[in-house]
């Protein structure tokens, strides 16, 4: 899916919201907000949104000299969700259709998104979570179902810290023994790195491997050989979050895409409103 | 009130909902977005926003060769407003405090602000009509009262085309012999213009001035002479619509703002949440 128009607000917005969350010093929220105006304003279009959203988050992850800016609520998200998930799991386990009710868990943890909401706060995460056994749920359920049972490699494509243990409530619903974890190989936004699969308690489940890119989704030109083969190799491959949709929904590959549908320009490529959850077969 | 660094994702927004009014054509509209964001980067932030979003606006007439974007939506959104405002006459003068129900017709009427929202529909402004009687209104409506009863010179500073005919049920109310109204002097975005004033027939209830200028608010530097001196002479002003109060809410005058706080920027400026229904003293 290619950048729309529509994404350079969003695209302002949110390095202004990572300004924001790096320093309290204003003449700083405008020195990087005009060099953001700047590369924006002579930047390709051609690529997908987080191609070029990583353009910004470099740039401002060299101006604040922090490599991880996002990094001290990227923990807080983990340790909520973390507090969440044992309750969550009983309910999963005791439900009718644990592998649809997972679904539906890690589809609400995908709120936990700072490029969208910068603001999101622990009390949006818990009304989420709250809803989610009862959100309607569009796309090719029983498909997944199917793929699910007939995969014999399986690569989940993890979106957030936070959002990943929730994730990992639905690894557990999977055939673990056939389940490789990818998460992005460096940080960006509050993309899930291989810490936040560590503090998931992912690492010691199942096989943990980074995509080598700092991309915030899986732009596969960007990923390493190693990543690029794995998914290859997969014969089903659960894309979290929007980013990995954005990046991926072109890819001719047997995937799945699990998101909320967060913003305008892909509530109008998918055909579906604002808020919609989704489990939406790819290839 | 001084531009804030969240306005610049707006003004992007804003040139591109004006960019697709004008043309269809992808190209123009990139090519729009690239000058808008050039502009943006080198832009002074030390003026309210409607003096920065003129100079896009400005930029956007230039390029596109139309001097009044709009014109077609406010002629529609004046007939409209045309069409409802018999009945919404009708209720003000039956109700038993006929004044302070045509302040809520009137605030309900700047829902109209293609600023804020470039797609606005016709039941949109059936919508906010509908609800305009029983919306909670916040401020010092009695001073609003004192001062209408004792002011000599009442200056009304109209704000968009369609809510002009909202503002007429509202000056209807006044004692129109010592009523002046002030429109913008040339066209930006859907601002009223005396081409509206005339429209809305208020051009044949009360002396109509121009201000002289585009900006899309009330900027009393870039005004004409003998709009300043009606400001001056006015011993109370009403200003209409967010613009007008993002350009005089600083300003020492006898001033009452009548808005709906439609942006965050704002909501923070008063400390009132968004769709805030306001009549507030300045000065």
């Amino acid at each position: 899916m290619k950048t729309s128009l529509d994404c350079l607000p969003c695209f302002l917005r949110q390095s202004l919201e990572a300004a924001r969350f790096i320093t309290d010093d204003p003449g700083i929220h405008e020195q990087i907000l005009r060099q953001v105006l700047r590369s924006a304003a002579e930047m390709e279009l051609r690529q997908p949104p987080p191609v070029m959203a990583r353009i910004f988050y470099r740039r401002l992850s060299e101006m604040s000299g922090l490599e991880d800016i996002y990094r001290p609520a990227k923990d807080r998200f983990n340790r909520l969700a973390m507090e969440l998930a044992p309750e969550l799991r009983s309910r999963i386990k005791e439900d009718a259709d644990p592998l649809m009710t997972a679904v539906r868990v890690a589809i609400a943890g995908n709120v936990i998104d700072f490029g969208i909401n910068g603001g999101i706060s622990e009390e949006d995460v818990h009304k989420a979570i709250k809803k989610a056994f009862a959100e309607p749920l569009a796309g090719q359920t029983e498909e997944f179902r199917d793929a699910v049972r007939q995969a014999k490699k399986i690569l989940y494509l993890a979106d957030n810290a936070g959002e990943i243990v929730f994730d990992r409530l639905l690894i557990e619903q999977l055939p673990i023994e056939r389940v490789v974890l990818g998460v992005r190989g460096r940080p960006v936004i509050n993309d899930a790195t291989i810490a936040d699969a560590r503090a998931a308690g992912l690492t010691d489940m199942v096989k943990v491997i980074d995509n080598g890119s700092d991309v915030p989704g899986t732009a596969l030109a960007f990923c390493s050989e190693e990543f690029q083969r794995a998914f290859s190799d997969a014969d089903l491959v659960i894309a979290k979050g929007q980013g990995n949709f954005e990046t991926l929904s072109e890819e001719p590959a047997p995937v799945f895409f699990l998101f909320k549908v967060k913003c305008p320009v892909v509530a109008s490529h998918v055909g579906m409103p604002l808020g919609t959850h989704v489990l939406l077969k790819g290839g």
